[in-house]
């Protein structure tokens, strides 16, 4: 049998210590190609590169892998990939991360990892983004090997629907094993924004983004709570916007202006 | 009555004839604070600013009304206006654009006016992305006006759905008049990507994004279908991505994978 074609990008760049993890576990199950980041586009959301110029470039950081770093953001990777590197073949998963740092919540919006994820989605191929609940650069990712393995190979098998794309997150390394995985929901919470004033040497004002995260979710069937409990969080996700629900409810008010 | 409190965003830049118009139908409507990028942030998608330091500097070019110009992304705009320009106050209604272009479909998530709104929605406030479906700086958007104005006022007096935010999305100026609003769903179309090689003087190669829209959507009831129309489409949005449906499903797959 043809060994499956993974394609694996990330938002921490490609020499973070969380690709080369992923890059390894995805060797051992298909043929694999990297494209990502030359640096680091955490905090990029879905943003892609449309009022500049591109950089792609060959790499052989992960011996005889093949390896490109891309000037762009994740979901520009992706595309990438797609479109130019990989031209017809089309890769049976798309991976990415894994992330140093949790993408649970409305982190997701803002999240670099997922938006590689998603644009697989888009694009029609099966996609997983991984992140680790750890920011350190150094963070271990020993209990989470065997998941990532599971998981990747558990997609491979029963493919994912259309239009969804599985934002799987992992609890920091602590003295419990993992309980196992909780397939859920986003959790309700948002990031308390702060802006940290600073002045530069010529005494021009600077800012730096600051907060903390705050959640207020009681529930516990989300990923926030599956965090905290020590489970593996898997949220399917979706690139549908549209809140349905809602249609109904605003055409009634709106459909009968018509004569501005 | 005290008037409303409306801030004003976009992703064309602070300068851009779309938020100019925007701000001056608002002014009738409320009181205006803008707090828009200090240039073009097309595409950013839902990015922040969180490796990198934000600049704020006040300027007078909507003449007694007060604006500033911020040097990140749109959804740091929205972030920057709540927690530092407005300290305590809270904007009745967050408004952005008018976009120099469509964000109907998947544009949604790359796009930097929807980010805005949508981070307006996140923060609890009502919250509009308006798009004229005309790409060029020097649109006609004399046909909206008044739409615009119904519909701010509209959502300042029923609000929205928590969790909700609108993306709105206008015909380019046609011979004949706008039929009306339709509320709609988001169209299942993507882009098809290209990647256009260039080589620098260098001889280093490099890239341009570039590609069609491509619509296979046969429906009646989303977006696409209602600017080809010329209709005003209004496709309520939530940044709760859960694809709920797939919860269920997935769990019965992975709940028993515990002992890795």
């Amino acid at each position: 049998m043809e060994k499956p074609l993974i394609l694996v990008s990330n938002d921490d760049g490609i020499t973070a210590k969380g690709i080369r993890l992923l890059v390894e576990i995805m060797s051992n199950i298909g043929e694999v190609v990297v494209v990502a980041p030359d640096g680091p586009q955490s905090g990029m959301g879905h943003a892609i590169t449309i009022g500049n110029t591109l950089r792609l470039e060959e790499t052989d950081i992960f011996k005889g892998i093949p390896a490109y770093e891309c000037s762009g953001t994740p979901a520009d990777c992706v595309k990438i990939a797609k479109h130019f590197v990989l031209k017809d073949r089309k890769p049976d998963l798309v991976v990415s991360g894994i992330n140093h740092g949790s993408n649970t919540s409305i982190s997701v919006l803002y999240s670099g990892t997922m938006s590689a994820a998603i644009e697989g989605a888009i694009e029609g191929m099966p996609a997983i983004g991984f992140s680790l609940c750890d920011y350190s650069s150094d963070a271990d990712f020993s209990h989470i090997r065997d998941y990532v393995d599971r998981i990747a190979r558990m997609v491979l098998d029963k493919g994912l629907s259309k239009g969804v794309a599985l934002n799987v997150n992992f609890p920091p390394k602590r003295n419990e094993k993992l309980k196992g995985i909780k397939v859920c929901r986003q959790a309700r919470a948002k990031w308390q924004e702060e802006f940290d004033q600073r002045f530069d040497p010529n005494g021009r004002r600077y800012f730096w983004l600051a907060g903390n995260f705050v959640n207020h979710d009681q529930g516990e069937d989300n990923d926030e709570w599956a965090i905290a409990n020590n489970y593996v969080s898997v949220v399917p996700c979706q690139f549908d916007l549209t809140a349905h629900h809602e249609v109904v409810n605003l055409n009634s008010d709106w459909e009968n202006i018509v004569d501005l």
